[in-house]
């Protein structure tokens, strides 16, 4: 009976074309998205006007991430560098060598915090499989690794991911330097490296600079990739100039379309659907928070 | 007997350090490495002098890489440009409008060379899991991805591939437009593109580009990221002008270790091997063919 229902229904309203990734973004419902604290946006203005800005992921890790923010408080940054950019790895900022005195708040030598337990989180499972993980998906947000067996999981090195620079182990970097994702997701650095944030706007300020020609894409020294004229949170902007942000609840409705949809384009371009989508080719989407009255 | 021979063999040498997958590359034996034809080595020489070169792979789509030697032979691309530059996604170049006559040699609709038959390849498989394919792993020297029950498969779209513009199916572009990957591996368009090539040198040309501002990353109207002074084959080079670059045999002993080693990272920096790669993080090794004196 059902079925015949459903039949004559079908019979009635035409097939609906499936929407496509960025049409189901486009009209996600207000309730999808989820504002960023303007605690949680670290605002890189370089010397000559252009801007990056990140996004900080205090739930995965709150010891570096109290460092970038003391950091930035201290204004420790200022006249500071992008010093590495190594194609298809990483662009690499902060002060190198000497800089001025970190902030007694900071954690000089944070805990390694590479991980963290599953517990408390709220995951989505991607639904596909993964060369480096037993299970992958999405946690409150952004990409996320995890074991069952051990209960604890990981942000993932995707593209746009931020990191924290560091030394050998046991060394985790105090926050001072720190890097980006610019090329094929390095997910060998998962769980080796502290991950703090995902650039969300002016990525292309990190991604289209000239490659450093010395060893690991360092430049030559005495020169730089580009000069940082200071790091701030929007927090300490003027209230009328912070940037605002908006990022895809991972468990809506809306974000499960979305992943199926990357898993299976069906814009006119595409003749075969992949039927799946690797962790890193599904981006949480972004966007910059709407005016009240275009909100929906 | 052979247990306890084994075991004072250990105990004479200390147990060695496993190779870093560069020292692996370093130490491989001439017998790992597979040269490439000056017929499959495509040469585009930048307004300005910088260059990048191109390995051709005519057993996976052999008429759009005959239609590319064709174009190359005629100096189709003479005075060409990069026109679309998008982040994380593709850069893309060659005759976008206009331009010369197309050589009568030149098929203007191949046949949909997306994928072909596995039968006739040597296969290594990968040994990880993938998002996108039942099996992936490496066909002579590619990345490539298969199916058993259909006995088909196909490139794969790893950062620094190359493949070809089109239009809306069933268009697969003749060859006058060619695009490379410049970010996470958008694999999505296995199977809807013809690959075929990827970037052996110069790939910083194409990816540390300003992105272009346009849908797409398409550049303004009047504005190009780079002009083309020529694009040809190196077999069209007088012979000491040609660039020689070898590939490491992916059926190789060398190259089963290199990939071991890439998915169990231990460097002094790795505290937890990954236990797993992804194919597009398994780059096939490429090099300058050395000098006769200081190869193996």
């Amino acid at each position: 009976m059902s079925i015949l229902l459903a039949l004559a229904a079908a019979a009635q309203a035409p097939a609906a074309k499936p929407l496509t990734p960025s049409e189901i973004v486009a009209q996600a419902p207000a309730a999808a998205w989820s504002e960023v604290s303007p605690d949680d946006l670290l605002v890189i203005d370089y010397q000559g006007g252009a801007r990056t800005i990140i996004e900080l992921a205090p739930a995965f890790a709150p010891v570096h991430v109290a460092n970038i923010r003391a950091l930035a408080a201290a204004g420790y940054w200022r006249g500071s560098s992008i010093y590495r950019v190594q194609d298809n790895y990483v662009t690499q900022w902060g002060v190198n060598e000497g800089g001025p005195p970190i902030p007694a708040t900071v954690v000089k030598k944070p805990p390694a915090e590479y991980d963290r337990a599953v517990r408390g989180l709220t995951i989505r499972p991607l639904g596909y499989s993964d060369a480096y993980a037993p299970r992958v998906g999405h946690a409150q947000g952004w990409p996320f690794a995890w074991n069952p067996a051990t209960g604890r999981g990981n942000l993932t090195h995707c593209y746009g991911m931020v990191g924290v620079g560091r030394d050998m182990a046991p060394d985790t970097g105090m926050g001072g330097e720190l890097y980006a994702v610019i090329g094929h997701a390095p997910r060998h650095l998962d769980r080796n490296i502290a991950l703090v944030g995902r650039v969300v706007e002016g990525m292309e300020q990190m991604s289209a600079l000239p490659r450093g020609t010395e060893a690991l894409g360092i430049y030559k020294a005495g020169t730089v990739a580009r000069l940082i004229a200071n790091i701030r949170l929007a927090s300490a902007l003027p209230a009328a100039e912070r940037p605002r942000f908006q990022v895809m609840k991972t468990d809506s409705a809306t974000f499960s379309a979305y992943v199926r949809a990357r898993a299976n384009r069906r814009d006119a371009f595409f003749n075969i659907p992949a039927g799946g989508v690797d962790l890193c080719n599904a981006p949480v989407p972004v966007r910059r928070t709407p005016a009240p009255s275009s909100s929906r």
